[in-house]
């Protein structure tokens, strides 16, 4: 049960989000800006990037919602998501990929963790300046969306087959569009 | 030295803040509908909130930059901030916020971290919901920027000063309206 009587009954991040509008604005807009603005990194890498640190965040409602829209866009089977989660060095992704889950992984720790080799690597792969501030701001913002979503307690349906039904609406609306009164 | 090329020279945040456009608005937003906007909690217990959340993460920057809004804002002098760091629950401040701080320290550890006891105790020395939720929001989204500023090791001034005369001017200014070309 939540911490906070959130007065409605929605899943994850969207309970918060709907009792406290001042600040799901902002959040969905960031949200927004981070993971499906115009960006060399595709939707798919990006969604990847952020359900990776929720994976390392062990939290499972981000976890699932955005490794369900990281399917949708890659078009890919939930086996993939799977094997990147588990061992993204061993997994079908690009090394400029892999290099900058290297990183996300680092800011998961904490920011002092990311260092120069790390970037270098990165940059030796193909990654542009731009990428490599974008997987570290997305990496830092599912720090922040992780333990907003643990930390006040909220639910979680288990049937993985919810999320993915759920990632083909958002594909379609965005999360600035959000409508949080009915959704 | 930064791990990018900012194309600028501002200190801290405000380096990838004017280097990146497009999330530096919803960022900007985020902070001043969190530590500013009309709320129970005043501007100074918001900051201080902050500051807390920057001083466990070892973010030099914010923790002296809203170590100083925080200052300015409660008008009590930085061995106050200092002492709330060090050992919040022998500091001044009162019970409410001690049990908010509590809670603002283990959502800095992990969203799991925080549990019934230390909500019903917010509850019973007078923290609202809302309060409770903005609370785990501010500490949340502090992880988020203080992983923003040192994973991408951002520079920052040594001078405690430099925070004090800069919060003054933030303090009039506001988040949202922060000219990133000039300043």
């Amino acid at each position: 049960m939540p911490h906070i009587d959130f007065q409605n009954d929605f899943p994850g991040i969207r309970g918060p989000l709907a009792y406290r509008r001042e600040t799901s604005a902002p959040l969905n807009l960031l949200a927004e800006a981070l993971l499906r603005s115009d960006n060399t990194l595709s939707r798919g890498e990006r969604e990847l990037i952020a359900t990776y640190v929720s994976a390392l965040n062990e939290c499972f409602y981000c976890e699932n919602a955005h490794g369900g829209m990281a399917q949708h866009y890659l078009e890919c089977d939930l086996d993939f998501i799977d094997a990147v989660k588990k061992d993204f060095i061993s997994s079908g992704i690009s090394d400029k990929m892999k290099a900058l889950l290297w990183i996300a992984g680092s800011v998961k720790k904490g920011g002092k963790y990311v260092d120069q080799n790390q970037v270098d690597t990165a940059r030796s792969l193909g990654a542009t300046d731009a990428e490599i501030h974008d997987t570290v701001l997305i990496a830092a913002a599912f720090c922040m969306f992780n333990r907003y979503v643990d930390g006040l307690a909220t639910w979680a349906p288990e049937e993985r087959n919810f999320y993915i039904e759920r990632a083909k609406q958002l594909a379609e609306e965005g999360y600035a569009n959000i409508d949080m009164s009915t959704k």
